[in-house]
């Protein structure tokens, strides 16, 4: 379908191209000096242009930083590989996915930054839940074609959102320093459970287990 | 084993008793007026005690929230009720307890502020980081008598963290307004899995499922 050349066609030059490269320094900029740290004139200097442009695209340094944050190529891009594989695997490989990101050089201070933020900062909340709600976990879910997509979406999240609490912000053992593939086995079938599961069953309530 | 009027045999009269009024008496003031809100003059006036007992007791405003939200007493003093049940309900039932305890009056506030706090205050995130691994949950993991107690404590915690950070800090439907039942139903088979099932199994890979 795509020719040479034609790898690169969602680029486009002009302001698309300028606000890519802002939103590409931003990260390297938090992700280098944390959110306090950071400051719209470094990210301007690293992206070759005006402060004054920054804040025409962005706004504030929050509202950068909430823009900075959304991973959405990334993240977005990966979904169809991971719903490649065998369906009951998916929810591993989607903690490997997840926590491999996480643990990348330079994004630990933007994940802690994005939590601390979203606690009390209403911009950033936003931002956190819209993309609890509406981001890569729903793709998912909707891919996955169960009921109740939305809900099973934010459960992914809500799994997730207190993994990263608990091995970054809290950094607390035996999950801080845990493998990928330890917190994948453990945490895995969870996320398998709340995409492709049944979430309304109850449980058998005579001690048996199992149906007559 | 107990004869009449036993039943307040824990309490002591003298310091442990004001040191008690003056938790439940920092509770209610943090409840209702959240962590920034709440002074230790207000604590003080509603214990009944001098302000400079309270600092006596508990040092700053931030060491008495964190020793006003460990609830341990309210918290532990289930425990046994808990595992009391068949064994496969242990989850939902959890669950219900816990959402059940944040959902009540004057508890929200609390929760909420402890999240914040624990996201940029040391200490509040030594509180959150000891509740998580040595807290009701490792009472829990380690009363199922399964490897791994820390783990589980942990897992169990990261899921209850997440949960609370949508339901209560980001407020993301449809967790949001979800019934404590919908939650129990959706959320206690992964606390069941983290407390007593199989951490280390790898799932089947070959896209068939079982075993041969």
């Amino acid at each position: 379908m795509s020719g040479p050349g034609e790898g690169r066609s969602g680029r486009r030059p002009g302001s698309a191209d300028t606000r890519g490269r802002v939103l590409a320094a931003a990260r390297a900029s938090f992700g280098e000096r944390g959110f306090d740290g950071a400051t719209v004139r470094d990210v301007a200097a690293r992206a070759g242009v005006d402060p004054a442009l920054v804040h025409h695209y962005f706004g504030s340094k929050q509202q950068l930083f909430v823009a900075a944050m959304e991973f959405p190529p990334l993240v977005q891009a990966v979904i169809p590989e991971l719903l490649a594989g065998p369906r009951e695997g998916l929810g591993e490989r989607i903690v490997l996915f997840i926590v491999g990101l996480w643990d990348g050089p330079g994004v630990r201070p933007l994940l802690t930054g994005l939590l601390r933020s979203a606690t009390t900062d209403p911009v950033a909340a936003a931002m956190l839940r819209g993309l609890l709600a509406e981001g890569p976990f729903l793709a998912l879910a909707t891919a996955i074609d169960r009921p109740d997509a939305d809900l099973r979406a934010l459960l992914v999240g809500s799994q997730l959102i207190g993994l990263a609490m608990a091995r970054y912000v809290m950094a607390v053992e035996p999950i801080a320093s845990a493998t990928p593939d330890d917190l994948a086995r453990a945490v895995g079938p969870t996320i398998q459970r709340y995409l492709a599961g049944d979430l309304e069953a109850e449980p058998p309530q005579d001690g048996r287990g199992g149906t007559p």
